[in-house]
């Protein structure tokens, strides 16, 4: 669309190295935030206002979580840095050569600039039946879906025809990830320990639950004990996994497998994610859409522009197809070039970046979780648990929304009720029609 | 638009009196909850799954707390109880001969009816306007307006444009009502305390707060100690209060007064109410947009139903106007129509509604308050404000709500901070085109 003559980003021109960073997840806030007290001038670009802890999506996805527990204005983590600047504006490309990002209110010029707008959900080419599922990657995704489901219940309790009935509970979750994991427990929980109460009219042994995963196994980042523990645990809270298989289709109503067919008028997917490649990009470095980066987080075949956290690919001896594409990598790589580009601003030595595995874990529900210790150690059950929680806690942005989350999970632990079942956003007014997602990548 | 066949209100029909309640509000929800005990099956009807505390939407407005703090699902309101049935339908109207609701999936019929469906925003047949402004009377209306505050400061920083710039940062509130009153309050104190943080790139001696009221006074409903006392604290704040002034239009860009212009992309419309009225009462039970009932909240002209709250015109001695629409009428008309239903449902003397006034209060801001007691008591400042926070604590619904509640408010308290500046209801996909409320009534 054209841009209004009036706006402009209005970066002021001063004699500092410009660095632009483009995205505010945990690569591009961390790097920010480190860059506070340096000699540049910063400038974070977000399609957002917010920052959001995505690991805790599917709490508000599954009614656990309101979003401003898991999600952080941006302005407040740059505040007190002259320096700093936010545009929430998007990003729809970049021109190397004339060194430029390219926004949807004009162009801006950097010395410095780092891609680090994640990833987008990876639907596959299955374009057809992308409007119809309910992505989990972004806050107003885990809204659409929160109000998607409960509206299905509220209509199940008005619906006389069986196979209508089953479509309303039945639920299908694509991807058997993490997401996908702890989406599927967290609404195992709901049927148990919520709706039961909320809809005594409804039967909830009619409510099937299914896990659909491509490979032949669950949590594939993660350990191969990890992967059993998280089955058993699905299995024991009643969840239908179906490894090795594939979803060929969806029209809204039925989905169709490899193996066969499933009524359900919900889809979750979380199949996967993709890297959010700009435009304006050498194709050659790009792969697998990803951007090839150095150990520096240097884009090949550029000077200035670097690229970190789940868009960049920097292949090593340990990573030979690229880091894994999540939150600590990202962090990690954001803080190490923030190093960086202090040496590069001083003229120093730069060093290459060594990833350091914390280890990794997933939550299955209460009491339930497996944890991968770097050390090769794994264990599971309420322990790990508790550290699942434990960690969450600790790197949630902003000691409030800690105090808030924590505030919410004691009480639905001791209670087993969750606080957010509001159907707020009713995106699709007329109640009756069904809802579909309405995906935001 | 037509009824999906396989859909239906799914009641059973069993051998007990059918009382529908039409509205999940003060009035309703006391009445239903009142009634939990009863040998009589009570079906709620509401086009929302979730109670909403209205005094406090302003608070979701401006960013101080989230939704789930002030509202809770009806369902949990009426757990545990077998003859208590909850459906999230609209009722477009009633048939009071053939003694049935109709409602947008289909009819149902009662023994009682009680409408208790309150009130919607009056626009006072500003149609051409109404798309353009504000309200703030459901909580969509209040995610809207703080979606549309923000993403106005994030154009404001990107505008060369001075009288662009003006109509980003210029704020205005028409109606000096409770809700007015208190919205420009919150308001005045984003702009002192948050907004500056947020925005240092902007200059806020440039922003203006403008409340409108068409009367001589504020906060028509409290005493005149309580108008003048508000007024104090406004111009104190900085807030352009101008009364006795009208609203003759607006554009988007313009409000015309009958005093003058002022331009501004943000108009919240707290100008009043009036009463949501079904269609199919008979003309001579409806007055000024209410419903005529006795002191029985018995609907003139009909032996089975009867109308509470907001929707409600009870004419007393003390009330010739009818009762305030404010809620502590709502609730205690509820509580007390329960009383006589079971009465009714004895075959025992019913009793007359008397009002009790508990007194009237508004905040303006921190430490900035106005009580009216009902011994003709006034007085303001910090233990008003006091009164008020524990008050509005003491009658939120559901412990956690309050737990939350409380939290935040300390919170804020504390670091003058607010929690929720998240820009999630970008119901304006475009950012670069200037959003429009979306009005629900």
């Amino acid at each position: 669309m054209p841009i209004p003559a009036h706006l402009s980003l209005a970066i002021p021109d001063v004699d500092l190295p410009r660095i632009i960073i483009v995205g505010g997840g945990f690569g591009g806030l961390n790097l920010a935030k480190e860059l506070r007290k340096t000699e540049a001038q910063v400038v974070l670009l977000d399609k957002n206002n917010f920052h959001t802890f995505q690991p805790l999506l599917y709490q508000v996805a599954t009614a656990g979580l309101e979003p401003d527990s898991i999600a952080r204005p941006l302005r407040k983590s740059l505040e007190g840095s002259p320096n700093h600047f936010f545009r929430m504006v998007k990003v729809t490309g970049i021109s190397s050569e004339r060194n430029e990002v390219v926004t949807s209110i004009g162009n801006l010029s950097y010395d410095y600039l780092i891609l680090a707008n994640g990833s987008v959900t990876n639907y596959f080419n299955k374009k057809d039946f992308r409007p119809k599922v309910l992505p989990l990657k972004r806050i107003v995704h885990a809204l659409d879906a929160r109000s998607h489901i409960l509206q299905n219940f509220e209509q199940a309790v008005m619906t006389k025809d069986q196979n209508e009935l089953e479509k309303m509970m039945n639920i299908v979750v694509v991807g058997g990830g993490p997401t996908g994991v702890e989406v599927s427990g967290a609404l195992a929980e709901l049927k148990r320990f919520i709706l039961p109460k909320d809809y005594p009219d409804l039967d909830f042994s009619q409510m099937n639950i299914h896990l659909i995963e491509g490979s032949a196994r669950l949590l594939n980042g993660m350990s191969d004990f990890a992967g059993k523990e998280a089955l058993n645990y699905m299995k024991k809270m009643g969840i239908d996994v179906q490894l090795s298989t594939f979803v060929e289709d969806y029209d809204g109503d039925t989905v169709t497998l490899n193996s066969g067919k499933i009524e359900t008028a919900t889809v979750v997917w979380s199949a996967g994610v993709r890297g959010n490649v700009v435009e304006g990009l050498e194709e050659s470095s790009v792969e697998r859409s990803r951007i090839l980066v150095d150990e520096f987080s240097r884009v090949k075949g550029t000077e200035n522009v670097f690229a970190i956290g789940d868009v960049a690919m920097m292949q090593s001896e340990e990573f030979p197809n690229g880091h894994p594409m999540v939150a600590p990598v990202a962090m990690q790589q954001g803080r190490h070039l923030a190093k960086n580009l202090k040496k590069i601003l001083k003229k120093e030595e730069t060093e290459g970046f060594k990833y350091l595995d914390k280890g990794s874990m997933a939550t299955i529900g209460k009491n339930k979780a497996v944890v991968d210790m770097p050390n090769g150690m794994h264990f599971k059950g309420f322990f790990a648990w508790l550290i699942w929680m434990f960690v969450h806690i600790m790197y949630l942005i902003g000691f409030r929304n800690k105090l808030i989350t924590l505030n919410n999970w004691v009480w639905s632990y001791i209670t087993y009720d969750k606080g957010s079942r509001l159907i707020i956003r009713t995106f699709n007014r007329k109640f009756m029609r069904r809802s579909t997602a309405i995906n935001k990548n």
